[in-house]
């Protein structure tokens, strides 16, 4: 009886998702999806890829909190279009509550839509968005057992951000054996090693994403 | 609708939580439920508390991850009893796969249970599993706003445990401006600041767990 109810809300989250993607692709907009446990860096990585785009970039942020706004506020300072949405005690979006936040939005003044996820390194990974690039973060201090405790979230990212390479002298985090168990799990999924404090490496991100995002959207 | 069914979901973990209570009680065991972000130290904030404690203290670990057995081989390792729950998928431990596990032990031999509950900083703090006392980590990696960001936890926990100190120097971790914000929520709460990594800091929380768990069951 639970798992038929479970499999309800992943069934309805699968048609707003599908309904977002049409839309978004009736605009041309290409949207991401950033996850990560908390404290990996979601916000500061948004914030370096906000600074590494080019300044005409049309590029709207998507805050998912469980409460407050400290994130969206930071993102605004940028001068970036950013809405939170708060969750109310859950643990991940789904595709309804990203709906809601894209009609509240000028669609049309936007080519890039960047998705900060709640941080929780388990179930948003089980529920789609309708967006085109799923995001993950690992930061260095958070250990390199993750990808086998926390499968899921590795297996369907299409990019891995290695953040806080700044910390590796300061811990055992072996990239070699990390890396290695990800590529197993997920041949396809791009690396990328980096610091969000000191700005090392986010330049090859850059570079990746701006070929990633169709048209010149993001320059 | 939804609604209703969640409710079903804690109401019934509830009474199976107090039957975990009732059952602990009968047996005179004090356990305790960690819980935190991933990667914020749990299984070596386990490890620095089982070599702290005397060496003929009867203690018992409980280890809950989505997948795998990495950490409960870790505790093995030091021979204490290790049992490990995978949740399948769920991003928390339930009274129910707690009152399984306590099935399986043999209790008359266990004074003390430590729950290593899945990494998560969200849902496990929902959902009592007939805990005595209710420990959460913060690394010090995560930043210092996750009070305002992840409250329930905060709120509900009775220990804060602040972890990897030997990174402050490399992070912006105000910890002044974390500990008021936890302070105004949650009055009540110990707050211990140390480092897994290099022993600093562990001594105090040693010999205050040493007071907290009742009778001379870890010397």
């Amino acid at each position: 009886m639970e798992v038929e109810v479970l499999e309800g809300v992943f069934d309805a989250n699968e048609i707003i998702a599908g309904e977002n993607r049409k839309l978004l692709g009736e605009k041309g907009i290409f949207m991401m999806n950033l996850m990560s446990g908390p404290g990996a860096g979601k916000t500061s990585f948004i914030l370096r890829t906000l600074e590494g785009l080019p300044e005409n970039s049309r590029i709207a942020v998507i805050e998912g909190d469980i409460t407050g706004k400290i994130d969206s506020e930071r993102i605004a300072r940028t001068g970036a279009g950013a809405i939170q949405i708060n969750t109310g005690g859950s643990c991940h979006l789904e595709a309804k509550q990203v709906n809601t936040a894209l009609q509240k939005m000028n669609l049309d003044t936007i080519d890039f839509i960047i998705i900060e996820n709640v941080g929780n390194l388990v179930c948003p990974a089980e529920f789609k968005l309708g967006e085109d690039l799923r995001v993950m973060i690992l930061s260095v201090a958070e250990g390199d057992d993750k990808p086998l405790k926390y499968p899921l979230m590795f297996t369907e990212s299409d990019v891995l951000i290695v953040n806080k390479t700044d910390l590796l002298p300061n811990t055992d985090f072996d990239m070699a054996k990390m890396k290695s168990v990800v590529m197993k799990m997920n041949p396809d999924v791009e690396i990328f090693e980096l610091s969000c404090r000191t700005g090392d490496g986010i330049a090859s991100w850059i570079s990746w994403i701006k070929r990633k995002v169709p048209g010149d959207a993001v320059g």
